[in-house]
């Protein structure tokens, strides 16, 4: 299967999860329910379920526990864009080609779906599917990639980063995207109860694809359009955000993004054609159009 | 030692807990890590926390464990009150007496804040301080609380609550307020490794003391004065919000918060002398006057 078909087909388990999570015969108020169903599941590629799917398979982790842990990290990082875009945050409009679920709903409820979502992800991670040897380590790696040191800290230096170096930059950046794509690794080898030292190998390995993956996305921004991105485009610069392509230009932006891919594919080196499809995924990272 | 005196020593432990998890020296942005401590250091009961130590207590469990899990349930409640005064939610400017965070600060701090106290609620429950055996369930129980069918769901309905019916208030008041200290209950069992018949009579005690406490904070709406509450009084029926001394008058809610703690004490009868704390706690929610 190639890296297509098995993005497709983390995705789809991912969705599986999800929509039985928040099926609408629960207590929860119905329009709670639709706008968090909206959230989370109205598109996204789900990469980074197959990065915690993908992770877990190297040290053979039973596959239904490694897709709900998957889909824990992706109801993180689905809460995350919500409070990105309110209006207080980034004030954005648009998300996945769709309006953004407070102009969809309203502030309240987009400021609730995203609570909601960040506890849901804590409780799908410790439901009877993880194993509970692992349930509580696994919750501590998500709940650090989350906090102050993590996304939440970088999206609070992004929104005051007008005057941040070069080393600042790339330190809001690992805390913003790449915390959670490196925990999402490194939860991998966490659920399989792999060593430390294949612990420590997927979460550095993550840390390189979360600096691509950001590269990416910069770079996107400055060259992508919003029939591509679903988003809207150019407002890095418009709003003086700090990123390398928009201080450094394009051409060194690309030159790094290469270099952190090289170095992702380097920490995969001892699991050979097993990690395949992690070695794809730094490609996949590199030339993405959305 | 009386209440008084363990209400402190839970006050002065949990405190101690969060000031290091707040340390100022970690890499968290300076600000963010300020308006974190302003909202969770500045005062409060701890009476959540209490409930996790005294309950841990009946079954043994240790008691630094149960201080760290105490002080995660403080986060969590914390996060809730910082985005219910939120100007799209509550729109609160006071807080115990204080300025509410997104007034002290900024609307975009005063959510990340939140965001990041849930992630560190859920970081502390999983922490080393706790034993790795039981963290997985007890940040399960700590999600569930915290999620769409508990808080969330509950300051959802809270705000969209001008048309519910009694049935209704009693629900939406139970996921607000009554599942965070039901699962403080809990959670000093589940810790404790308890069998799950006290797990279920812990959380039962813990039902009948939220109601107990919503309908205490409610009558302090009606008959509290803001210098004894150190928030806005009376806003309930100004803003025409759902609750049993708005509908049925403040009679009918102290004979409904009566029955409530007698409900309550009753769960701990098979404990005798043991649950001493507890049973004052039912006396302490009732007749608070802030």
């Amino acid at each position: 299967m190639g890296f297509g078909a098995r993005l497709m087909a983390a995705a789809e388990a991912t969705d599986r999860v999800l929509a039985a999570a928040l099926d609408p015969a629960t207590r929860v108020p119905a329009r709670l329910a639709e706008a968090t169903r909206y959230a989370v599941l109205g598109g996204g590629k789900r990469f980074r379920p197959l990065l915690v799917i993908e992770a877990a398979a190297l040290f053979d982790a039973p596959a239904d526990a490694a897709t709900t842990v998957g889909a824990a990290f992706e109801c993180l990082h689905a809460y995350s864009l919500v409070h990105d875009d309110l209006p207080a945050m980034d004030d954005d409009d648009l998300r996945r080609g769709r309006p953004t679920v407070h102009k969809a709903f309203d502030e309240a409820t987009a400021i609730l779906v995203g609570d909601g979502l960040q506890a849901l992800a804590f409780e799908l991670i410790t439901s009877p599917a993880v194993p509970a040897a692992r349930a509580g380590a696994l919750a501590n790696v998500l709940a650090l990639a989350a906090g102050n040191a993590g996304m939440v800290g970088g999206q609070y230096c992004d929104l005051n980063a007008f005057d941040l170096d070069e080393e600042g930059v790339g330190r809001m950046q690992a805390m913003k995207t790449g915390a959670l794509i490196a925990a999402a690794c490194e939860a991998g080898a966490v659920l399989a109860g792999a060593e430390d030292e294949h612990r420590v190998r997927l979460r550095s390995f993550g840390e390189h694809l979360g600096a691509a993956f950001q590269l990416a996305d910069d770079l996107l921004d400055v060259e992508g359009t919003t029939a591509e991105t679903g988003k809207r485009v150019g407002k890095d610069a418009a709003g003086r955000k700090a990123t390398i392509p928009a201080r450094f230009g394009a051409e060194e932006a690309h030159r790094r993004l290469e270099a952190r891919v090289a170095a992702a594919r380097a920490c995969l080196e001892p699991y050979g054609e097993r990690a395949a499809v992690l070695v794809e995924a730094c490609r996949f990272v590199a030339e993405r159009r959305s």
